[in-house]
């Protein structure tokens, strides 16, 4: 059962080939914390199937009628391939990528998903990770890379991998609700017991 | 990209109400080490929607022309709720995982799910372990309780939760392909790094 926690709303972002466990880790979690969030497709079709062949259904699509990116607190990107690169090439996605981070609002991306970020200058002067063998795309955009399986910096979040997941999501609730639920709920699912 | 590893097939069985991360990161895991693997929904229909309300369509269901237990090498049940209850009430699913328990093949279950192989009587005498706080579902029926996020009792499986669904995928990789590969997974994916 869904008990919210928070009137701010979370939108995670699906494109064919993306890592399914880095999206649904935080669309659980989030679940769990209360904290609302819906997996925004990036195409017109709701329907869309990860890099490891797992066919989800998306609650909304940037192209449904009525749809805003103001609609959210936080704009979330999963990894995985290629999934990132469709991400990076979506320009209503990009722009509003560019306009949350430039008005301090949030923006969080894990895995290869850091790369879209740092392409577009937003992690310019910034703490950051990412997949190991990717941080070239950071540091040639200026980002400070930075050790832990989750880097903030200001507004911006970033994680690792697949493996990062679950302290990706973890963060994302910490933001949201302070670091005792979330450490409480790290507890709860047997992480890291 | 699938480069298959190996001749095995392993089952993961979906029931509306089941935890999706659960379930996935076996589908995830095993893609990535090339061990085939189909999630399997225990209705005809194939739509099924998890606990926190992510909608997934399965590979099969139980009820599809020409569907068998014995195409498959091991059988996974992911936990959840009502998921766990739902996959517990499945005759067909129950009748194959007590086959299967009974002539040594692989079963699987993390979480509360657990519970249903205890209910079934294949914990019998077996170390296990579940979600916490419901071991006596398992000591009534006769499992040894064991300390660990994963515990393998001969051709038994059992995980504890959520944040344990890793630690789970990567030993079923580990059974197939050997610790060492389930290692570089693991190292692949940024686990515990």
């Amino acid at each position: 059962m869904f008990r919210q926690s928070t009137d701010k709303r979370v939108a995670v972002f699906v494109a064919e080939g993306l890592e399914e466990i880095e999206g649904l880790t935080v669309v659980d979690l989030l679940f769990r914390a209360g904290i609302p969030c819906d997996t925004v497709s990036i195409v017109e079709d709701h329907g869309v199937t990860s890099s490891h062949q797992v066919r989800i259904t998306c609650d909304r699509s940037i192209y449904d009628e009525g749809f805003s990116f103001d609609d959210y607190d936080m704009l979330v990107l999963p990894g995985g391939m290629p999934g990132t690169l469709n991400l990076g090439a979506c320009e209503p996605l990009c722009g509003a990528l560019k306009r949350f981070a430039a008005e301090g609002r949030q923006v969080a991306a894990i895995c290869a998903a850091p790369t879209v970020l740092a392409k577009l200058g937003i992690l310019e002067g910034r703490r950051a990770t990412c997949f190991p063998g990717m941080e070239d795309a950071l540091v040639e955009h200026g980002a400070k890379l930075t050790a832990g399986a989750v880097v903030v910096d200001g507004n911006v979040t970033t994680s690792r991998g697949m493996g990062t997941a679950i302290d990706f999501g973890l963060r994302i609730v910490g933001h949201y609700l302070g670091e005792e639920p979330a450490r409480a709920l790290a507890a709860k699912i047997v992480y890291r017991a």
